[in-house]
């Protein structure tokens, strides 16, 4: 993709003409590996920058809120760029949605102080897992849902959920692949609930923690929906928690089934 | 495909040993081209009569409840077929799924009585058609809602809608190209709703009847989606009906916000 870009123009950020601009942007994951620019394949990143290249006439690297893994999809991720172009902020949604393709959607921009950083400012993140619950998941929403047939227990995954919830070592729930620094993160709500959507038993999963290590979500969910099968009991979730070993805990929920669905600041 | 067949067997139906089976499927309109079995492009009919020819080892042409152009989804279509073959009916969902892309999915079958048949047996037919009234449409959904941004009135689509009740004569709302014998048709049931799913704004409009005229769901939901947008007066629709003349009508909804959710016989 690097032929297709224009040499980069250096922003001088004394430069006293420079904006900085932050969007929203939902995305559909599944044409894409994963959000952060890679040199092979589709990414958000990589789709993005192409199409503010287009519209500003000069390169910009973007900065996203959170990574999101292939097939993970967002309603409310943020990314910033900065720009000397004039164009105004309001115009942005519409400009950069004519170069985007339909599985990206910038939603709205905003001035935003230099200080501003997507990831390094927010004070949480919020995703949502769907769990399509029909004994035969349907084919209309395989593409934003986790097909899971069978009676599952929620009430046991919420009593589960609910011992997450707090700051504590999350080592157990982290993937191996991109290491933090710190393990320790802080679970600030864990929802589940049903919800009958197009007439479909759907289960939605709604958790917010100031930030989240590597598949968080989704090794968490797994864990859950163990829970709800009984595979696990509720008070097991607390104690693979307690025994920050990746290695004891189920697998992690399929990716289509996740969205960043929020970016608190 | 009609070498990846093997030659038809045929079927005495004064066998004792032949079942009529009937199954309910659900499928993706997206990758196909409509639902009736063309010489070209991959179709919902093809699909299925391939997977049965694997299960039941012999060819069976299926009849379906009703054709859905390319795009158009399903959640409650039926189709029927018939079969020597003594595989247990309640195995055939399965059997079929296993064969079958996951854009279509098979979720139940059911013997039937020879006289049995899908489209001239059926008392009904209900369609749903959702509209993304987000102002930007959301990419998660953009393969199973159709895109309307800006404000709509639904209250004056409802009492638009309440024009086409009863039996009337729908050829202002019939698309050219599959003429019916009569364009009378009884419509039972409309309504519009307002509804939010995974945090969006959605319209579902839902129409039974005892049949439907070619493209008459997409062409009413077309002129709907004018009232709402204040571009139809509520009377109109009616005045559209009684005038019989498709070209003064406006254009069809697209295919993608459009299921045929149940048969009802």
């Amino acid at each position: 993709m690097g032929a297709e870009r224009q040499s980069p123009k250096i922003l001088n950020s004394q430069n006293p003409k420079i904006r900085f601009i932050a969007c929203t942007v939902a995305y559909d994951g599944g044409p894409f590996c994963g959000s952060q620019r890679q040199n092979n394949g589709r990414t958000v990143q990589g789709e993005i920058e192409n199409a503010l290249q287009g519209v500003l006439q000069h390169s910009t690297p973007i900065t996203l809120a959170g990574r999101t893994d292939a097939g993970v999809h967002a309603t409310g991720q943020c990314f910033r760029f900065e720009t000397d172009n004039r164009i105004p902020t309001e115009r942005m949604p519409r400009a950069l949605n004519a170069k985007l393709d339909k599985a990206i959607r910038v939603l709205d921009a905003r001035e935003v102080d230099e200080s501003f950083h997507p990831r390094f400012s927010a004070r949480s993140r919020t995703y949502r897992y769907i769990i399509d619950n029909s004994e035969i998941a349907s084919p209309l929403l395989r593409s934003i849902a986790a097909p899971v047939g069978g009676k599952l227990n929620v009430a046991a995954m919420q009593r589960a959920g609910e011992s997450l919830l707090g700051r504590r070592d999350f080592a157990a729930w982290q993937s191996a692949g991109s290491p933090a620094k710190t393990t320790v993160r802080e679970v600030k709500r864990l929802e589940i609930k049903r919800r009958k959507s197009f007439d479909l038993p759907l289960i939605e999963i709604e958790i917010e923690a100031d930030a989240f290590l590597y598949q968080m979500v989704r090794n968490i969910v797994g864990a859950l929906i163990w829970v709800g099968q009984g595979k696990l009991k509720d008070n097991d979730v607390r104690r693979l928690t307690e025994g920050l070993d990746r290695t004891k805990c189920p697998p992690p929920a399929p990716p289509q089934g996740l969205s960043l669905i929020e970016v608190q600041y």
